[in-house]
């Protein structure tokens, strides 16, 4: 692809990297550290910046002032706005997003929309099938968020079928295997981002 | 329906009664103020509580020590428990339900799960289609909890098309039609939660 | 449960099956089979029939003539309206129900709507996942069908995992551990559907 | 876009069209002459082709003989093929698309995968809500089938709503301010359409 095959000059995807668990040790977010890693090595032209969404308040209307957000809104809604694309790390609570991930979503959706236009990819780690039927909610809201997701490869994570996924202590992805499956949705993140840019 | 008709003894159903806004003025908050009114003269047999849910912390399952919830999760899920049914007031926001509502159902939910085996009812007040598409993914997360919903009617209202459908300073429910359209709502509930109760 | 106590008489609750997979060889028309087995064994107070679907025209309300439907979907509506309530072999293509399944679900849906209040349940097969996805969409026709779906448990089958899942030949569901859970289904699929019924 | 700015030279988008309902004087049917008179004039750049699904049979893969497909359903699978982008004309039938919609999209998502990596756009008629809550599953099977669609504007139609949307002999849409939004919606599958193509 031409935009990437400039000879040392092509500015790199900026990925916003968001993880819908709040806990410390969540294989969700370590699946957003192994991104990282993998960005630093085996897939080139990403910087992906892990955004955090703790600090973000419950999201009430009320607390927009003037047409002012909170401080930690407008932080957040800055970096949504800066990305070029999003990783969304999405643990599945009851066949959805979990509240941490909808709260982070509607905050930058208020007027005027942060999200629009850019190209997204969604992982998932946890029990049973890991993930595989939350994933469609955060499709759906993506539809007026006007997100574009990648269709294809699927990533979700089954963390506790054998052999070991996740490092216990540090919440670490471990398995190679699952490695390799999400270099791959890096490539094709970037390649749809790539595909939706702006042409020169 | 004979377990409502012994001479005056058959307990009232319970309802929590749940609004996914924090908005001050919210207007489905106004929907469950009108269902409250309406339990207490148009509808028998219901007594219809709002539990409100703004005091409840963002889900982070790092909040639970030694099996205990924080105390105002612990409040919510007695509630919950304590119910025979649910109404939800349910605002749709990028498609889905709002993240305060997602945070109470998720809390509620954790093991052991305080939802199950009851019946519930949507109702939404908005712009456009008036939120009639967010009550899907609530049925959804419902499955998991093991809820059951009515199906028929549906209720949804669009809240700024004329006539006058709320008091624009308080919020209350002002439309008559509304109005009728909400009390089959609780009908409806009324009739699904005494279908499914053990019988004796 | 009272009503089925009633000595010698309780009349068994009449269950249409319907499968989606119109494949000589489907294996979700082996869990039916395995299903209607069960019920003349290991279940109780059940009577399963299958209701073949593989007669019905592709939708098109031009067929109706002066309120009449084609014969092949006057005799299908009869079977639907005569059940108690339904088993759907749901197997998963794209994500969503099968084009026959569909085809089935909207012709008995043409009003009157011969599915109204009444309980159900889903089971499926396949490859991957095993059609856990694609039950959801089945679960959101449903709403407007006024279907009351059994929560729990779920079931859902991959039949190419080792051990063997299904008789390759026949087709017949040979896996001890999925009789199990199907039964779990029927006995669910019968308390709901009890719990339905109008109380005398 | 400098790809359509080419002198005389830019080769027309493609677009299949596909009507998921058969009756003859289908609305659904008649939005879609509405998009190709659009492509002769007002829109410049598309070349919309009507592909007829009435002909396919119902999805059954006993049907496909050594790696063959039935006549109709090569031919249809061809069209698919050739195609650069999508409109579907899809009538919502209890909350999801018609069969003879999923009929089309299972048949030529059979491997290999006739739709994969193209845009998608889709535009309903009917009572109600006019099919807004029917495109959601057409979404999510368009994930499977690596769909790309469009997010902005949505089209959905009351069919029964005064003004007069269609004339009711020949079922052609008359009403000129759907006919700015279906411009809209041709406008912004061409603009996806451009930006996903592989980039010369």
């Amino acid at each position: 692809m031409s935009l990437t095959g400039v000879v040392g000059a092509a500015a790199p995807v900026n990925v916003a990297a968001i993880c819908g668990s709040l806990r410390k040790g969540s294989y969700n977010r370590g699946l957003l550290r192994a991104a990282i890693e993998l960005s630093k090595g085996a897939v080139e032209g990403l910087q992906i910046e892990h955004v955090d969404i703790a600090a973000l308040p419950m999201l009430n209307t009320d607390l927009e002032k003037e047409g002012r957000f909170p401080v930690e809104v407008e932080a957040f809604r800055k970096k949504i706005l800066a990305a070029d694309c999003f990783l969304f790390a999405s643990p599945e609570y009851n066949f959805s997003v979990s509240a941490p991930m909808k709260n982070a979503l509607d905050w930058a959706s208020r007027p005027p929309n942060m999200w629009g236009g850019k190209a997204a990819a969604i992982v998932s780690a946890g029990g049973f099938l890991g993930g595989g039927r939350g994933q469609f909610h955060l499709r759906h809201i993506g539809v007026f968020l006007d997100l574009h997701f990648i269709n294809k490869p699927e990533f979700f994570l089954n963390a506790f079928l054998p052999p070991p996924k996740f490092n216990p202590d540090t919440g670490d992805l471990i398995d190679e295997d699952a490695k390799l499956r999400l270099k791959e949705i890096l490539l094709s993140l970037k390649a749809l981002t790539l595909q939706l840019k702006p042409r020169a």
